[in-house]
C-alpha cells in the first residue's frame, strides 16, 4: 500500500478495520460513521455562524461610518444652493448709498445677512481664505494672473468670486488672480 | 418506581435498556448516545443560525428607514435656524419707500429674498397656509382671538407670524388670530 493517501482514505480503512476486528452487526458501524458525519456538520453549522456573525458586525460597522458621514454632510445640498445667495447679498452691500434713506435700508440688509450667516456657519459652512494667501490648487481656482514683483511669486492677489467650504469639503473653490 | 419522571430520568432509563438487551459492548452504546446528543446540537446550531439571519434582516431593514428618514430631514437643522433671516427678509421688504434709490435697492433686496426662498423650497420648505383657513392645531398657533360675524366661526382671521413645514413635518406653526 502506498505511503500517500487522503484523509478520507484513511479513515475508509480505519473504518473497515474496526468492522472486520469487532465483528459488529453492520448497522452499529453505521452509526459510528454517522457520528463522524454528524460531528463534521456541526462543525460546518458553527463554522457559518461566525462567519454571519462576523458580516454582521462588518455591517454594522459600516453603517455606523456611513451615518456619520451623512450626518456631516446633512446640509450640503442647501448650503450649495444657498451660495447664490450669499454672492448676491455682498454684491447688493456693496453699493454706494447717496440717501441716508437708503444706507439706513443697506444697514438692514447687512444684518439680515448676517442672521443668514450665523445659520450656515453652525452647519459648518466657512468661506475660504484667499486674499494674500499662497494659492492653494485645493482650494483655490486661477482665473487671472498678473506680475506685481512687490509680492511673492504664487501669492493671491485679488479674490474674484468667494470659495465656500462645508467642514473638510469643499463647496465652491475661490475663483482668484495669481501673482506670477 | 415512580410514575412521575423527568426526560433526563426517563433517557436514562432507555440506554440502560438498550444495553442490557443487545449486550454490546459498553463504548458501542456510548457512540450511539453519542450521535443522539450530536444531531441535538446540530439542529441546536441551525437554530442559532436561523435566528441570527432574522436579527441580521431585520437590522438591514431598520438601517434603510432610519436611512430614509434622515435624508428626507437633513436640512431640518439648517433650515430650522433660516426662519428668522426669511422673517427678517418678510420685515424689511414690508418696509415704505420714499425715494427713488430707495426703492431700487428693496427691489434688489426683494430678489435676493427670492433666491433664498427657491433654495429652501428645493430643500422641502414650504410656508403654511393661513390666513382665510379653518384654524388646525396642526398646523396653527392661536395667540388671539376676536369675533367677527361676517366670517365663519374658527376661520383664521389674520396670519402674525409665518409658520412653516419641512415636508410633512411643522418646523414651526402659524402664529395667527383666530374667529371665535
Amino acid at each position: 500500500m502506498s505511503e500517500i493517501k487522503d484523509e478520507n482514505l484513511e479513515e475508509q480503512e480505519v473504518k473497515e478495520t474496526i468492522q472486520e476486528e469487532s465483528e459488529q452487526p453492520k448497522e452499529v458501524v453505521e452509526e459510528v460513521d454517522e457520528l463522524t458525519l454528524a460531528k463534521q456538520q456541526i462543525e460546518e453549522e458553527q463554522d457559518k455562524l461566525i462567519r454571519l456573525r462576523a458580516d454582521f458586525e462588518n455591517y454594522k460597522r459600516r453603517v455606523q461610518l456611513d451615518k456619520a458621514a451623512d450626518y456631516k454632510y446633512r446640509a450640503q445640498s442647501v448650503l450649495t444652493d444657498i451660495l447664490p445667495v450669499l454672492d448676491n447679498f455682498e454684491r447688493a452691500l456693496a453699493v454706494e448709498t447717496t440717501s441716508e434713506e437708503a444706507a439706513s435700508l443697506v444697514k438692514g440688509v447687512d444684518m439680515v445677512y448676517r442672521t443668514l450667516l450665523e445659520a450656515v456657519k453652525k452647519e459648518g459652512l466657512e468661506a475660504i481664505e484667499a486674499e494674500g494667501v499662497a494659492f492653494d490648487p485645493n482650494f483655490h481656482q486661477a482665473v487671472m494672473q498678473e506680475q506685481d514683483d512687490s509680492k511673492e511669486s504664487g501669492v493671491v492677489l485679488q479674490e474674484l468670486q468667494k470659495g465656500y467650504k462645508l467642514k473638510d469639503r469643499v463647496l465652491r473653490p475661490s475663483m482668484v488672480k495669481v501673482n506670477e
